[in-house]
């Protein structure tokens, strides 16, 4: 189990390096016209974030075979559309975090219009990236339009959108496991699924890969979302960058205040050990995604 | 002329019924879950507008003989980024307008978060919508992700977005022309140009009419963008359903406040020839955007 972790960390560090060049490529200089929107997306990409979504879909492109080039641009467009969130979601009106990862939010350092417009530009730009960065010739063109539909599904009002509506909604309610599952399968559920629909699809997934990999994001999906959950609760305020008990505070329905702390880690468990044998029809290449699963119940920040 | 105007008003007339009923039939039903979201966006799409993007749109395409429903879901995804533009735009952190079109702005109604949360769904709506459900076959893949890059880039940062930041940031500056330029090329100048390459690209337009309706749309776009900012001045509040002079009082950065009204109207007049001037490569099927044009500079609201 060690020399896996190794394993795991030399993987998740090579993958974010790969990532954080493609996203310095892609994403325009702050020197850029009019620089405060380019300043804007860039601090909030460029804040510490651990790039899963981006590691999940390279995953997937290299569980069936597929080259790291083809994926990289919707790799990036997913990481845009996540960074795209959180700016929105710590909005006064939303959520209205002062800190995240330990640095104060795009708002606190901009103001509330330009985080606005820096959320819906990285957005917007998240479809430019997939339709016009990706290698051609290397992808089929209906393939990308098929990612394009299944993103901005995942995203938007069925998907990531409609989870954050209902999680607003829900605040200060009394907790139902029916809400919070539609909350967790949406807002951040969705986005990571189809992150790694995404890299099969661009990886040439055949269609019991493809299944494999869907389920996969499924239940790993899940259970990141609950060990989310349980380190708002119990995790170390100083190495999450944020204070804990926030959730609780704001009367947010989470797993641990709807069935308590051990039976969410029991839950979280069953899930990863789901995701994991979902790869079952996959071959060694799939084994960073099996180390990425357990790493999620383990991981401390 | 007066014919003319009759003739225009049923072509303006037909072509918004068919885009409510394409809109009606992309959009969820309101008492989809999470309800809110639905009847939030639906309140924002369904407010009035003239649907003037979308018009362009199919109105290109009809100007080089391609059938109108292979550009519907283009065009109607314009609409939602139009939209969803209009619904930001209007935020407290904005420019804080209380209505718009006679009606209470959507923060107004549904308050701030769920108005933020409502643009950001109709805006990535809008991407599924040209990526999936254009008709297959209609239109080959290839073109359907150039429109996809193309609408991305003139509606993000450096189109739309770009705009909309430098409009907050000049208020209350001096006014200097390269910066009002700036500003009206890219808030809404670039969304109307894209629209008529859409409607151009979708339509199977050669070189010659892509580059006589890109120019056409640089021109009448800027017209248009003149002929709102001298209606702000001295249109009818009640006609318009919004104050006017609120660009004057807000210190906004507009063509009469920079070089008077007078020149606007001729500047506005002269954009408008050179736009007609552009489609003479066109037949007669380019006579409804000739009309369009000439129509902009003459609207009352």
């Amino acid at each position: 189990m060690a020399s896996n972790l190794i394993i795991l960390d030399e993987y998740l560090e090579s993958r974010k390096t790969l990532v954080d060049q493609a996203l310095e490529l892609y994403m325009p200089a702050e020197s850029t016209e009019p620089p405060v929107i380019f300043r804007s997306a860039r601090y909030s990409v460029f804040a510490g974030g651990k790039r899963l979504r981006p590691i999940l879909c390279i995953g997937a492109a290299e569980a069936v075979g597929g080259p790291i080039d083809a994926v990289m641009p919707a790799a990036c467009a997913l990481e845009f559309i996540h960074t795209y969130s959180l700016i929105h979601d710590d909005l006064p009106a939303m959520d209205n975090d002062d800190t995240r990862r330990g640095k104060p939010t795009s708002h606190k350092v901009f103001g509330e219009a330009v985080a606005i417009l820096a959320g819906d530009a990285l957005l917007t730009d998240a479809f430019r990236l997939i339709a016009g960065r990706t290698p051609v010739g290397a992808v089929k063109a209906e393939t990308l339009l098929q990612v394009i539909q299944e993103v901005a599904l995942a995203a938007g009002w069925f998907g990531m959108v409609g989870g954050q509506v209902v999680d607003i909604e829900s605040e200060g309610k009394a907790p139902e496991e029916k809400t919070l599952n539609f909350i967790h399968t949406r807002k951040t559920g969705a986005l990571i699924t189809v992150s790694l629909r995404a890299g099969a699809l661009l990886g040439g997934a055949d269609a019991d890969a493809l299944d494999a990999l869907t389920e996969y994001g499924r239940h790993a999906g899940l259970a990141f979302q609950i060990a989310d959950d349980i380190l708002n609760v119990e995790g170390d305020a100083k190495a999450l960058g944020k204070g804990t008990g926030s959730d609780r505070s704001r009367g947010k329905l989470t797993y641990p205040a709807l069935v308590g702390v051990e039976t969410s880690k029991r839950v979280a468990a069953e899930l990863v050990e789901k995701a994991v044998e979902d790869l079952r029809p996959l071959d060694e290449r799939a084994e960073p995604l099996r180390m990425i699963a357990r790493f999620i119940v383990e991981r401390k920040i």
